[in-house]
């Protein structure tokens, strides 16, 4: 197996000394290389009081030495000196060409998944940056590759006792009934059926899919969208041999009982899905992107610019992000 | 103090085994009566095994004996015996009168408060039962009596760890954002302030408030309505003196840390409160109607028709109820 690429994200967020920390305290972490700047990884280190890192940094990921207790870092370097908490465009094309030097990688096999630290997209779009986030970037950077399976992205969060994927993500609540359609549900219910087998393990994965509306719609007394949209999909699902749920009440659907019942919910819109996943997991969630040609994981959390240089920030998102690229890695490689 | 007045719900339903078990195994739970049909208490205690409830069966809640250990009833007699499972809207009228009469115990001074086991609408609705649910038509009952007060109703589910009020209830999703206006959350604002410090006792409470959109809008990229209305109904109820936060993203506001920031929650739409309560508390959250001149409270859940009389319901959420119900008239008589 290949190291994971880890893309340095916003230079002035808490990525930077994220990872600088797992890296100094690497023993439970899967072999990974730093996609960015070596230097801004090495002060990082020095603002939380590591001792410096021992790098390798190299032009070319096919150079990765891979050496024990030395850090290979593809060199991405920043235009100039981050300063933590003050996010500075003109810092935005390294953040942005450290994204797609680590997803280059992946594509040339000279590393296994993309493991993405957070970036700010109100600084990336100063930068004529044209994607709502991550996501969307990483779907178009891999859109003319080969995957001859259901392609999204579909975004999940995944904790370890709930995994969610989103039908619809950064949509305004008004717009949300009007984004869903049938074929979209079928689209994203493939996706998330053939990741959980291909990516998770799991060779037939049960599918909850929320309703819209209060008590999905109590047959049709609060809303007609499960009865016209959501159902039918369902079945299209169901008569393609997947095991996906009708409708139901999403209130009833995220207690521990409930969550013994399927390997992943689909939620209809963002707070649907992610009220749930950080109520539970708030520290602890993967941000997933599943049905692209690449393994993708990031934290699930913001670059966190308010505490940037402390120290403080937990990395047990961004550990758990690794642990999970690693992990979705080698199902694929079994696959 | 006087006893609590407990509603008989559907007499098909898991209500009538409730209210034996928890009169059988009495000692955590506070005083009070039966309304309804004193033989099908009996049958359903029977059906589960207890011994017969020793009944003290009076047609007047002034006639109330308080004797101990035997339970006060408020005769209001079925039409038709019960069959667990298969209501019948031959007693949809008892099951009506049980609450006239439990809220008419309560105006009368008879009562403290009541305690609604639970109904079916579609079995009520049958009779010409105009009102979506117990909390619409008790404040039906009760809105010719004196109150000096913000007046509800609200809708709050309470549990240990959370309370979540709502602004909207069963309306379809696609109908949410229309019926959001700044005066109807200043209103709810002032029912739930007013009912934190007169019912539960906390004198200066924090009231946080839900964004409706993804990340609360994010300063208006994802939908305007924190912008236009939330914020703006926020700022009114700070300018009254209450301490309301504005929109806040709601899938960061559930998690342990967060709770510890505020008294109480204002969602904005079913789901977006019913989620976090449900998957926290799923099985102990008590249903509260606040801003009424009488106190209700009920269990979080439903009739239960698929398991009823099997005495397998559990009666925590019950239990919850009336302790509830029993610390809010304490409070109040406090005040």
């Amino acid at each position: 197996m290949k190291p994971l690429a880890v893309s340095m994200g916003d230079p002035a967020g808490i990525g930077l000394e994220l990872a600088a920390r797992v890296w100094a305290d690497r023993q439970a972490a899967p072999p990974s290389f730093f996609v960015g700047d070596p230097d801004a990884l090495a002060r990082a280190s020095a603002r939380i009081g590591l001792p410096a890192p021992r790098l390798n940094v190299v032009g070319d990921a096919s150079k990765l030495a891979g050496a024990d207790g030395v850090l290979d870092v593809l060199h991405v370097p920043l235009a100039m000196q981050e300063t933590p908490g003050e996010p500075d465009p003109v810092n935005a094309d390294a953040t942005i060409g450290a994204i797609e030097r680590g997803v280059a990688a992946v594509q040339s096999g000279a590393a296994s998944a993309l493991v993405t630290l957070p970036i700010a997209k109100a600084v990336l779009h100063t930068a004529d940056f044209g994607f709502p986030g991550h996501t969307e970037f990483i779907a178009h950077l891999t859109k003319d590759d080969a995957w001859p399976h259901a392609r999204g992205p579909v975004m999940m969060l995944a904790g370890p006792s709930l995994k969610v994927a989103l039908a619809t993500i950064h949509t305004p609540l008004a717009k949300v009934p009007g984004e869903l359609t049938r074929q979209r549900l079928i689209d994203t219910g493939r996706v998330v059926a053939e990741a959980l087998a291909r990516d998770f393990g799991i060779a037939a994965p049960r599918i909850a899919v929320c309703g819209l509306n209060p008590h999905a719609g109590e047959d049709g007394h609060i809303g007609r969208e499960e009865i016209d949209i959501v159902n039918p999909a369902a079945a299209a699902l169901r008569a393609q041999g997947l095991n996906v749920s009708n409708a139901k009440s999403a209130d009833a659907l995220f207690h521990q009982a409930a969550r013994a019942t399927y390997d992943a919910v689909i939620a209809l819109y963002h707070d649907q899905g992610l009220i749930p996943i950080k109520t539970l997991h708030f520290w602890d969630a993967v941000n997933v992107t599943l049905g692209l040609p690449i393994i993708r994981t990031s934290p699930d959390h913001g670059t966190g610019f308010d505490i940037a240089g402390e120290g403080t920030a937990r990395d047990d998102s961004f550990r758990a992000a690794l642990a999970m690229a690693w992990a979705m890695a080698e199902h694929r490689a079994r696959a």
